[in-house]
């Protein structure tokens, strides 16, 4: 690989300059306004696949959304292959071209989308920087050294680049489930590159999401609002009950009072346990990322262990309560509250439903109250696992090794990232989740960045991965 | 008294005429767009005020204020003299010539600012027309038929109109403390009359008023809000640990759990039990007030008793935490919970806001959580009692007897009507509250209206009220 790592040193300047050519181009998917520029980024990659001698690209139009009051055209997802042999394994990997909304004023400290590079800090600033633009840019360089040097890619590699991860990812999963037998009939596994390390240092393969199972908590009383000094004291009042049933659902200290919901929680492994060493993690962290010492766990392996491999309730809020500053005197008709569990393996979100429901019936009528009630629950989403002993995680593994010399910590992430499962599902195969950025990245946040050396170690690693990919027994 | 009714009977299509005039005027006091029709609506109260002779006719003016982003000027607080002869007691009436906000698309059926009289249910319709229009002006047509009749006024009266008593009555109090050793300084007795019936049927006087102190407390504990992917499961939720001391401020039947709260609750006795037979109210006047049958007592008595005499508390709401429609996975950062508490004889807010500290302190000790909190509560406004066997209350209940042949039900308030409590305090005199409308009116609501009935003898029992005060045995 060594002829590839200096290609790509030597072109390290070329690639920053580009990632701020992207960067410029403010791909905000959630602002209707800004949805000619979403085009514009998909319109520039495609121009990229073309150049680098991609076959089959296509454009898919997912249709159209409401929003903000418009009618618009979803930007496309779009696929595009690199045939290197029928004989060699064939990569799919996915990223997203669309960006979170920033303005200035939110506190940046440059413009955010014009790119500025800090020689001193090695940070290169913009919005989209390390999520998800430098990663999917990557790939394109490391097909475009290849050529340079002459090289057969190692691999066949499919991309799948979408516009509107930021926005609920719309239209995204028919294609995958339409293409699974066709456009992505002989993939191999898949990549991710769409999270971040765990701390600064060190790198990490991802192999664990948390599912997310959403509730709606509506109680209802009176057909509209009271004043608390005529009805004060006199009728069943709506929050109340609220107030009851969710204060009984966790406590401070989140351990989840639902009986049986920790049933079908997988039980920790020894060979678990041992991935809980030494990782590039201290509870500094935490306390940085929050701002505060909140933390319940002591430990870095149990405060890690609640962040991903066991569920979690928090309350969200209420909607129809009073919420504005000052003081009012409402006894509010109806509030809904909400909240949302965090699941694991086993826990399926059809079985959590029931629980929760079963729960709050028992509670609800603990209350004696004459208010009614309903708890809806939309389609969770599900947890997500995969074997790190898989030739997919071995490969990448070799490969972080390599171009690090480090071995990565092998980590999870408390939320989900939709997209994981949808492929894990219509594909059946593998699917890894290989980060590019460091945690302290700042996506979705204002200063957004990738340091330069994330950006072009990376390319380096995705180089080498794909390497891995062809060699690694199976 | 006959001939004076005769008049009043002859001339009230004219009271009615009237009464259409000052709806036309629309005096909102909320809406500093309309301060020019508070100020309107001043104006001619002093223009009628020196049309019927009344002396030291005084606009007092509070002030400017700020208002929707501007700085405008307090209407002034009217105070006007009918000196009848020294020997004669004096009888300080207090109403308001602002009105509430109106729009017709609230779900009006006429031009809120048009009176319209409705010939065949006796309604006359109109913003201002129960609250508090007929009654102020209703003083004044008493005044006028004296003097059309060639009578002299039974006692001398002192009028007290304010324009801001829908926006908090700003500058009022000081005003009435400030002239309680002048212009109030020979005031007998205070009548006001701002409340309502309570039922649709049967008069009454009202004789007391819950107070009430509002609460706030704080829990913070990350320094910005989190995602609950990330952080769910690691860190004291400031959410969570907000619905665990809600949830233990109050039953779902009403029962305040707060230790030492009722100690102060003066005893039920018997002379007021009897207060509560053959009032004017059943369970279904509450049912149809709230569209729902969530009472929480079966009887009248002790509905009316929880709404008057005893202690409520009641839940209003969140800052901070998530209040939109849909679904949004936050643990937010710093979340401060609304409630209040309406007190009664012998409670005071001081010792109520002692119990409620004491109690959260206890509470939230109890909960391990590395959060970190504070209550607070403004000022408390106090519970108001009168004697009902003062001669300012016997006088009132002579009056209601002679015009609707029925002795009054003597009832209370739920909510504060602060005004009283400042009379009371500051001039040490008996403070009666007399009500001209019904409790169907829908003072603050949409297609408020008085009924003919209500305004033409209510203009007779404000006539006569001021001749039992004349005559009544001291």
């Amino acid at each position: 690989m060594d002829s590839v790592y200096k290609h790509i040193d030597a072109h390290a300047d070329e690639y920053v300059t580009r990632l701020g050519e992207v960067i410029a181009i403010p791909s905000v998917s959630g602002d209707a306004s800004m949805r000619d520029h979403v085009f514009a980024m998909g319109a520039w990659l495609q121009a990229q696949l073309k150049r680098l001698g991609f076959s089959d690209i296509e454009a898919h139009h997912p249709g159209k959304q409401q929003l903000q009051g418009k009618e618009i055209d979803l930007p496309p997802v779009i696929l595009a292959s690199y045939k290197s042999g029928t004989e060699k394994p064939t990569v799919l990997v996915y990223g997203h071209y669309d960006v979170q909304p920033a303005l200035k004023e939110d506190g940046w400290k440059y413009e955010p989308f014009t790119m500025v590079e800090e020689k001193e800090t090695g940070r290169i600033y913009g919005r989209g920087s390390t999520d998800d633009k430098a990663p999917i840019i990557s790939w394109l360089w490391v097909v475009e050294a290849y050529q340079a040097l002459g090289k057969d890619l190692p691999v066949n590699l499919i991309v799948c680049f979408e516009g509107m991860e930021e926005s609920g990812s719309e239209g995204l999963d028919e294609i995958i489930i339409k293409e699974a037998g066709r456009y992505f009939k002989d993939v191999d596994c898949v990549c991710i590159s769409d999270n971040y390390w765990l701390g600064t240092e060190k790198p990490c393969l991802t192999y664990g999401l948390r599912g997310v199972s959403y509730f709606f908590l509506e109680i209802s009383g009176p057909a509209k609002d009271l004043h608390s000094g005529v009805f004060g004291g006199t009728v069943h009042e709506p929050l109340t009950d609220l107030f009851h049933i969710m204060s009984k659902l966790v406590s401070s200290d989140g351990k989840i009072l639902i009986p049986g919901i920790y049933d079908d929680v997988a039980l920790v492994t020894e060979a678990e346990e041992s991935l809980y060493q030494n990782l590039d993690f201290s509870l500094a962290d935490i306390h940085n990322a929050t701002e505060s010492q909140t933390t319940i766990h002591a430990s870095v392996r149990d405060t890690l262990m609640h962040r991903w491999r066991f569920p979690s309730l928090s309350l969200h809020g209420i909607e129809g309560a009073f919420y504005a500053p000052g003081a009012k005197t409402v006894i509010p008709a109806k509030v809904v509250g909400k909240f949302s569990i965090r699941s694991v393996p086993n826990q399926t979100p059809e079985r959590i439903a029931e629980l929760v429901k079963t729960f709050v019936d028992a509670e609800f009528s603990k209350l004696g109250s004459k208010n009614t009630y309903k708890i809806e629950s939309p389609h969770g989403g599900k947890s997500w696992v995969a074997d790190v002993n898989s030739w997919n995680f071995v490969a990448a593994k070799k490969a972080v090794e390599k171009v690090f010399n480090t071995s990565p910590d092998l980590t999870r992430e408390g939320g989900s990232i939709p997209v994981t499962l949808t492929f894990q599902e219509a594909l059946g195969k593998s699917v890894l989740l290989l980060p590019m950025g460091r945690s302290d990245d700042g996506a979705h946040s204002t200063n957004e960045k990738i340091d330069r050396y994330n950006y072009i170690e990376g390319i380096k690693l995705l180089a080498t991965y794909l390497e891995e990919v062809a060699t690694v027994e199976k």
